[in-house]
């Protein structure tokens, strides 16, 4: 089953690469050494990956693809229940996202020098934006969330998950970022919520 | 007078560092890089700055600082009033951090792996945390915010600011970040505000 095989070996070339990129670094991390890791050959590996930055960007996509897949599953009566039941995922996305903080830095760094990685980087922050600007749209057709710019309170949501992400990887027992995240999207949703409704 | 001969020297040397990080990086850029930009002796370096890390140390410094002397004397009427002033802030925090965000990032990237740089990245973290947890219990004392834990409160604006700056950064052009970050903290503020006040 050779279909069967190339999967695995994509599969051992990410966790390899994942590895090693967290260890030494996005930039002092070779080919070589990722084929080494992985136990695989050069030409494997770049029957996979054209460039050592093209499993960079599988690497952010899995990761982001994870989230996605948590936010779709997670939706519940209302559009401000919902919200607040996504906070239930920042746990998993802050143990995910403490592995790979060194690896995700390296990428901003390289995003600031390369156009390429800059697009990858800002499309899931224009696809959060949308994803919530939607969310908070159908919320004020339900009645669930007063009349204001979705835009707006949408850019409001993402920033306000972008800063506690960042502080909770940086400083993990700084606050109970769980507790933390509910409690902030708590108070946002005082101000976003129709009581009425 | 050597005490303002010796400021003078301490700013070039503060002012060739920023621009050889933000140019070639940190790690790449070497002392001898650093003098040879400033003009001056490496013992005139190492009399003002015992390693490369203390000027990275002190640029940050440098910035927190006038983010700070910029929040003091945003004080209005009101505590909501002073916050949503205090997003008039935010084009000149964006504007300064554009030129240092490699420099930010790679500072990071040290922070995942040295303790002394990690203090320092966690240290303005929590000043921020305390500044704005202190300026909300003060609204809550004048009346004008309504009664909520006020170190949520805080984290829910430092988060807020943290993300848009992040965002805006990233991506100055994809949002008139000045607008975004005023309508933003007036959501929130619809959510503190006491409107019977």
């Amino acid at each position: 089953m050779p279909q069967q095989r190339g999967e695995e070996t994509r599969g051992r070339i990410l966790d390899a690469a994942l590895k090693k990129f967290a260890m030494a670094g996005y930039d002092a991390t070779s080919v070589d050494d990722i084929c080494a890791e992985a136990g695989v050959s050069k030409g494997a590996f770049y029957h996979h990956f054209p460039t050592k930055q093209a499993i960079f960007l599988a690497l952010m996509q899995g990761w982001l693809g994870m989230i996605d897949m948590g936010m779709e599953a997670i939706r519940k009566d209302t559009v401000p229940e919902s919200l607040i039941s996504m906070t239930n995922l920042l746990p998993g996305v802050f143990a995910a996202a403490e592995n790979r903080l060194p690896m995700f830095l390296e990428f901003w760094l390289q995003a600031s020098r390369d156009e390429t990685v800059w697009k990858a980087i800002i499309a899931p922050y224009r696809h959060y934006q949308d994803f919530f600007s939607k969310l908070i749209q159908d919320g004020m057709v339900e009645g669930s969330i007063k009349p204001v710019d979705a835009q707006v309170a949408a850019q409001v949501v993402v920033s306000l998950a972008v800063g506690l992400v960042l502080q909770g990887v940086l400083d993990p027992h700084g606050a109970d970022w769980e507790k933390t995240a509910r409690e902030s999207m708590q108070i946002l949703m005082n101000g976003l919520a129709n009581k009425t409704a």
